[in-house]
């Protein structure tokens, strides 16, 4: 077993497939869930946790991890709050979408010992649909997990929780927490944001008619499902990345001004066969 | 049989598969192809003709349906090159994604005859990949197929089309060609444009490390998927329709700006909320 006791902060979808997934590997001895009530039973019924508690310091008792899998600003919350609860031979980990703010407030909490006790990460996976109902062993399977660590080498308790979520299928790369900010403003909250934006735009146009919902094809659908995101997430994401997300929404901005400038030029030409180049590195 | 000889004039996608859709259901005695020799042969070995012709002309000899299945440039250019050709009789009708210019040449080149001789139609039906060898006899089941007929009520091969259409599992709906194109603009052709240009601003990023392709998650996916579209196609669609496209990609570089401003007030969750909403009524 890599670990005896893993209390898992959240357990909607990332928290639960993550309960799911270590059980199913049999990488924990027990797993203490901490959430409402409702979604304790709900993870329990589905065998994502073998225990819950509603409260935060005393589903943490006794476990040597515990991993944060809340919006951004629970996750800071939660490093306040565990500060002296968390002793030598615990690790803390998190799996917030941002990372200078995270890395920051355990930088503050835990002083010298902030590398030791704290590896920060960020698991690229998840489903429009949130929530422990959606919840499955096999969300990591192929997705990068993303780690700023605070310092390096990593602690034993780190390298041990690294070589876990290898086994449950994950890819775990090693960033600066300021590079990771920035990349993921383009590569993931930018997408959201345009998703949200396009969906607006459309509901906002005039009556048509035909009306616009019944000509949905496949591209407005795929273009707007990730509108149908949790904003309580994503406010915190705006929060802790409105600088780097700033820039990004600009530069998509200045692009499509380009796009709209250029409709009859033979620079459109030269954006499409562009686009296509880099769609086909995406794959 | 709904039709004794009918040509498809482009057999790539659209043609291709409305061709295995009329040969599945019985609709026409004889399928003639006109497209390049290369995508008659997969054509007729994939079972969408019976024969093929690689000149515009002989294709349409003898046949009583003429399906325009090209870019809308091409259909424009075949308006004109059929003028004559067009007897009593004889429907022409065709895939366009932009009406206006379509049926502004139908009506120069047909003059008071050309709403007996000109269906203008255009099936909401597609996928990022193109061509004959992407072509399903069920592309068009559950799509909307507009038409944008230049007077009512239509005439007897005009709506005995709409019947076949209708068996082949599309939705035909009437319009008017320029409430077609304004709301294309917005359904179709703005997320196009979209995901070419979302694609354009992640590969221009200064180099990541990570690198951002490394990190491109469901959603980042998801939201470039139409960027391997075909230029050919979308350069006639942005020619014909840029007043209503440039519209409409100001109106996103708006909304995109005003959420920039507001990433750290309590209007992102409104723009979130309304986003949810709309999306929920495209499912």
């Amino acid at each position: 077993m890599a670990f005896q006791q893993v209390t898992i902060v959240g357990t909607g979808l990332i928290g639960g497939s993550l309960g799911l997934a270590f059980k199913q590997h049999d990488l924990a001895a027990r797993v203490v869930g901490c959430d409402r009530a409702d979604v304790l039973d709900e993870a329990r019924r589905l065998g994502a946790i073998d225990s819950g508690q509603t409260e935060l310091k005393p589903a943490c008792a006794g476990s040597d991890l515990i991993v944060l899998a809340l919006p951004v600003g629970g996750i800071i919350d939660s490093i306040g709050r565990l500060a002296d609860a968390v002793t030598e031979n615990v690790l803390v980990t998190d799996v917030g979408s941002t990372k200078r703010e995270i890395c920051g407030a355990a930088m503050k909490v835990w002083g010298e010992k902030a590398a030791e006790r704290f590896l920060p990460g960020h698991p690229m996976a998840g489903k429009a649909e949130s929530g422990i109902a959606n919840a499955s062993a096999e969300l990591f399977r192929g997705a990068p997990w993303l780690f700023t660590p605070l310092s390096q080498p990593l602690a034993p308790k780190a390298s041990a929780f690294l070589s876990a979520i290898e086994q449950i299928g994950a890819r775990p790369m090693m960033c600066d927490a300021a590079e990771h900010d920035r990349t993921c403003a383009y590569v993931s909250h930018l997408p959201q944001m345009l998703a949200t934006a396009l969906a607006n735009v459309v509901d906002e146009m005039a009556n048509t008619q035909p009306p616009a919902e019944q000509l949905a094809g496949a591209g407005l659908r795929s273009m707007t499902r990730l509108a149908a995101s949790p904003y309580a997430m994503w406010r915190d994401i705006a929060l802790t990345n409105a600088d780097n997300l700033a820039d990004a929404i600009l530069k998509m901005e200045q692009k499509l001004a380009h796009l709209r400038e250029n409709l009859k030029s033979p620079e459109l030409r030269a954006e499409f066969e562009r686009a296509q180049a880099a769609r086909a590195m995406l794959k």
